[in-house]
């Protein structure tokens, strides 16, 4: 009773102003939905009154930044502000009657939402969540949030460091089958892309190419559903990889090709490759940290490394066997000069080298 | 009687469509279950009119993605679709009353759920959680979910990086006995892994060979309880580790063989097996962050790079006494050789070496 | 029927105490506005009687600590003390009917809160949410909250070590254009940045130069809205760099230079300088840790280590080259004075080199 | 009205059935026990008549899995089975009114639970939990739950790698002194180590030895408390500690001894046991890693690494020393050889060494 | 009407056991209370009849463990135990006319808990919250939990690793002026620390101190505030940091030092200096891993440090310096004295060096 009784206290303080003017409240207008917080109409099924319609849901998409992606673990990770609209069968009312009021913004949690997914998305939403919604008088629900989107990316590196990636983010409806639900993009690839560049905030290493999109009908679980698939390409900014790491390694090329003019005579030689070698190695022990394990093709990097390492190899092998060689093709030289010297000395009466002893106890034996 | 009010204009407005068509929204559904958030019926108990039915639980899954295989924290993280299916007793309706309407679908939080458990699972799912599930007209309770397990698997290394992987997930319900929930799967080993190969998305390093579903009974905790096992057998990709440890492992063996034609003289040959030697330090560091410590036996590669380390270990040890060796070897011959030099000097009347002064002193003294 | 009797209960034991002196609880007041968890006036809708007024929603920063700033992932962490307040229309009491009660603090959860949201920040509030807010007797709601965000900045590091960040923080509603919330703040930038260097506990490595407030108005998805922009000025203390980077890199470029003074000669001058350049290959590792690619001029500090770096590697070649040229200048002329000696020694009667057997056999040939 | 007709309905539908057998759901159960979501009656209080009783908490835990244990965190992650059991004296029914239903299981959060806390565990459960809890018509209720418990444990690792570790789960309850909740535990030490043995799935680097339960009465905030002490006893597998760091340490340490018979004359004994020192020191820097600072005494293994770096640091200022006096012992002996040659040279007409000029002046002068 | 009825039914069975004695459960007090999950009395507003009224709140800590101090991010981790209580004047009820119960323990979030916050908490509370709070027939609340904070610290590294840390905890309502709500604490700082000491579990690698506890009146947004801050001091173990730090950087230093001893003559000398260089570079990256680079001072060890590396460099370039003086100091020298030489040889008829030719060329020409 008392309840009821404020109630209509409310409603006559209301008439009291609205002596002068009419005077509206949003709340007004929920209360002639009668959508409350508990009014399960609202919240609990799909909202169409004949359960043939189907929903038509809007989609769209601009990308704010690239927060982040990690070529190990192939995760992309895009700041997206996402913009979804469907209408609502049960949401309805004049403007007239509520003097002009065409939208009205309510907490989102009351309402029914489409059960979007996105396929690659693999962990929570980390932005925090939109409370609110907007209502429309023609029905209309728009719901604007947005996402921070760990989503797994099928990379390719074969070209890495000078690699453009494509990242693509599937949303599609999680049970309702296209008879029920409709997904469809109002903006196109080409708009899509100019709002984005425009917004875009930060891009993490990446230069932001342009988002394509395209809708999909698939079939899974038994029936089908409509995809709508935004295809993000970016191309990988590469300066800092070309002067921090394929740079250093081409210098150390270049070091290992001019120890060929060392002198062989020397050690120094062999310690310079084998220290040239080592740097080359501390480089390449920093690709295992970038490059993901998953291509069936080994990286053109990667290629690049072992092959400097595998010239540096040789060339090192090289190096030592051509020193053998020389070597071994001086000391018998070396045996018969000193040989010859040692018999000359004897005639001469003078004694240089130490070994003549042994030298001169071959010939004689 | 305001509440009630409503409900009649509303029902009268929908009476006055119905004039042409009957036509029905999935709210008139629910309101014949009776099915709100409040009502405890769905929601408290296993929706069974007899207790002494059994509920079967049928079990499907789908890989998505493999998103990590970590081998020291011996942690796999599989991305997976679930799809669960259950009967709820308290659900049915005749579609023909209304209008043919066969599913409906409702928020998950209103109906019981099956107490499933991933025995294998160490935190809670990241993906979001499906919003909807599915309710049939023969009381078939729907529900699709995708997850992302952490889950702990006991990684075979032996054979690293040439190594198989099976890692399993196990499903069973946490409190209900064989008696009250049966759990069993529709689709075959072979359909699921057929499925999953077409799905997969991103596969890590690893290649996906195949899933194996079977279906055990367990006892523990004084009961029964049905377990279905779905074990997935994967293969690394081992191109990146060979190219990027095995080989260079394997180049510095050959530097270290090749070191043994260097010339034992100059201090070259040692310095160069040293550092050597140190470069296969490193590379093996990288092995520690890579193996987990928890197999019986130890790795191959481990005995591969530790082999190698030995190896070049011994031949350096060898190098050093050869060189020992043969320093001592020729010190007496030359001792003797010089005394014997020096006398013919003094004969000849000319000094070559210095340390003839002291060579004299011996035998003269 | 008990419940209402208990109610009456109620006020009569309070009406006992009142006998003495009229004493007000907070209750009291809600129990007037009608304010309860359940009251959805308070809670759905904007809280304005009249649909065309706009809510003005004051927002107030002070800069508490700056957690972190990770230039690799441009991200920019603040801890913010927050404090926002808004007119509420269904909320007023006069003061005088409640024993002068102007204030009550009441739990967050059950009014209506603006959706404001901070552009760059990409994850959730880390600190704990503050559980009330304060309602004021004209109307005034006050809440205040301490903010952990985790935001996205793009970071200028051309200059780094000696450089100056500006992050900004952009406050907007979601889904209300203009004409239904309009922001202000109430603090100059200079009253910000002085109750900040206040209040300021840790500022990690950096020196916190200002804040600078500045309000905007921006068209985006197609109606206007208010953004307050507070944008923090921040130097780096970049002595630890110096110290521990700069100063040992251009050791070992002095040491590079001081190499030129070494003998040619010897092997140790080739070997010295190829450590030292090893050693700035070390440090220049760290560096890939530090900066982010995302720049599209190379950071000053990256040219500083790759001119260093280049500059060693050219006097390396040069030494090699030098050693080449000078070994080549005096390989004839030792050939040349080897023959003439040679000749000479025939005349004397006396054999000092070995190769003069080889070196005769050319000119008597 | 409606509603009221609709529950008639229902249980006509019931008795229809029943005409043949009777049948009994488990939701006939809650309707006797009036266990609904909201009755206060089960969730607010301690579920006793007479307030003086205590209620007897049972506490069971079976150790699933050994996750990691972290030793530079002092942080120890059990995998833990946990059965937990009470006596609710507002649960109740004859099961032969209920068709012999004996147990029903329920929501989880519709009861009361004893406010069990471990006290060493410093983050929420990662676990999923478990939604539902079984009672009894004798009122028993029954709880299963799995934790991943992130617990802290100070670690003894003076024996570091051959140390056994032993970590603490006390259960206690936060607020309830002893008179209010006794805990107690069914299975024996015995039981609970074999049937975790069974069950145990990955044990990360650890060989698991056994459980021990202890239950102990603690005197805190001014009253007594029942703690129940779960102590984890485990093994480190050493195996790959031995062969990745104290086999090359060792070996290490052998090429220093073996460096003893390199010749002291040429410059290639330094330069060989400063890299073999250098090579140490890169392998005590994972140590760093491994080790916590925590422990008063110094680890054994940090000892045996210090005292290997000390003694190649001792070997090596030896032979410098050693190198150093041979250079001066001898450098007098040449001096004078040289004066004395020079002299002779000087009879002989002959000049061998350069310094002779030098030399000469001395005596003359 | 069923549910009257039941009602009826249950306290009638209550009669029928107290017919002997009088049984009182402690829902018996709830019910007298009135205290629901829903009764918004005592969950709405500050629990006290007279607003004027302050509440008083007692806060008492306990350090349980110290989990963690990690210096780059000046982030301190304790692990506390934190008792509150305060008045709630709704809240009494006679003891006796319950059997004598004295205390109630109930869900904590059907009451109103001040809204307490710690200022340098930076992330929400780690460790699972209690879910119980005590009331007392007087009206005390009490709340006990244990809180994990990661809150921010000012670190002093001047004197790291032989330093002492002091972090506070400042507790102050977030809205309340000090005419609300009031602080004090209970235990004095010499108690806390006594009580700490004995219940402290792990202390990371730090030596706890005490605990000081002062009170101060702090005047921000307008109004005063009671602010309770809780002091922690530490010292930390330096032993592992001299161990594993500061004796391997001394002994590089000693080695450096003891290289004066090493002959000028061969290379040896400077690459054995150049090695120890390298090597105490590798040590000084891990210093850069552990220090903050906050401080204004720059820390005694990085002077330590970066003092060692500049003498070893100097040294260095001293050595270099002094080769290249002695070679130029010898080669006129020798130039002179081979000229001579050369002369004296032309009369003796004999030739040593082979540069005497161009020697001659020179005085001839």
């Amino acid at each position: 009773m008392m309840h009821v009784g404020f109630f209509c206290l409310f409603v006559l303080s209301a008439v009291d102003v609205a002596s002068s003017e009419k005077v509206c409240s949003f709340q007004d207008v929920l209360n002639h939905l009668n959508l409350t917080k508990n009014n399960e109409l609202f919240y609990m099924t799909r909202p169409v009154k004949d359960h043939r319609l189907a929903t038509d849901v809007s989609l769209d998409i601009l990308l704010y930044a690239i927060l982040d992606v990690r070529e190990t673990d192939q995760t992309f990770i895009p700041y997206v502000w996402l913009v979804v609209s469907w209408q609502s069968q049960y949401i309805s009312w004049n403007p007239k009657d509520f003097c002009g009021i065409e939208k009205v913004s309510i907490p989102q949690e009351v309402l029914w939402k489409p059960d979007l997914t996105i396929e690659e998305m693999i962990e929570k939403d980390r932005a925090p969540l939109s409370p609110h919604l907007t209502i429309s008088s023609n029905g209309e629900v728009n719901l604007q949030n947005d996402l921070v989107m760990v989503s797994t990316c099928r990379m390719h590196v074969y070209k890495f460091p000078f690699d453009t990636q494509s990242c693509s983010l599937s949303f599609r409806s999680i049970i309702h089958p296209l008879t029920e639900i409709h997904l469809f993009h109002n903006s196109s690839s080409k708009e899509a892309t100019k709002e984005s560049k425009e917004f875009m905030r930060t891009q993490y290493e990446w230069l932001f190419n342009d988002i394509k999109i395209y809708t999909e009908t698939t079939h899974s679980f038994g029936y089908d559903q409509d995809v709508i698939i935004f295809t993000i390409n970016m191309k990988r900014r590469s300066i800092l990889y070309i002067v921090n790491f394929l740079l250093p390694v081409l210098f150390f090329l270049c070091l290992d090709l001019a120890s060929f003019l060392i002198s062989d005579n020397g050690g120094e030689k062999l310690s310079f490759k084998v220290t040239v070698l080592l740097a080359v190695t501390v480089l390449q022990l920093i690709l295992n940290d970038i490059l993901p394990a998953s291509s069936n093709r080994i990286p053109l990097i990667a290629l690049y490394c072992i092959g400097v390492f595998s010239l540096m190899m040789l060339s090192l092998l090289e190096t030592i066997v051509v020193m053998y060689l020389m070597r071994k093709d001086s000391e018998p030289q070396e045996d018969k000069a000193e040989k010859d010297r040692c018999l000359k000395e004897d005639k001469r009466g003078q004694v240089n080298f130490h070994n003549c002893e042994e030298a001169q106890q071959q010939p004689d034996g």
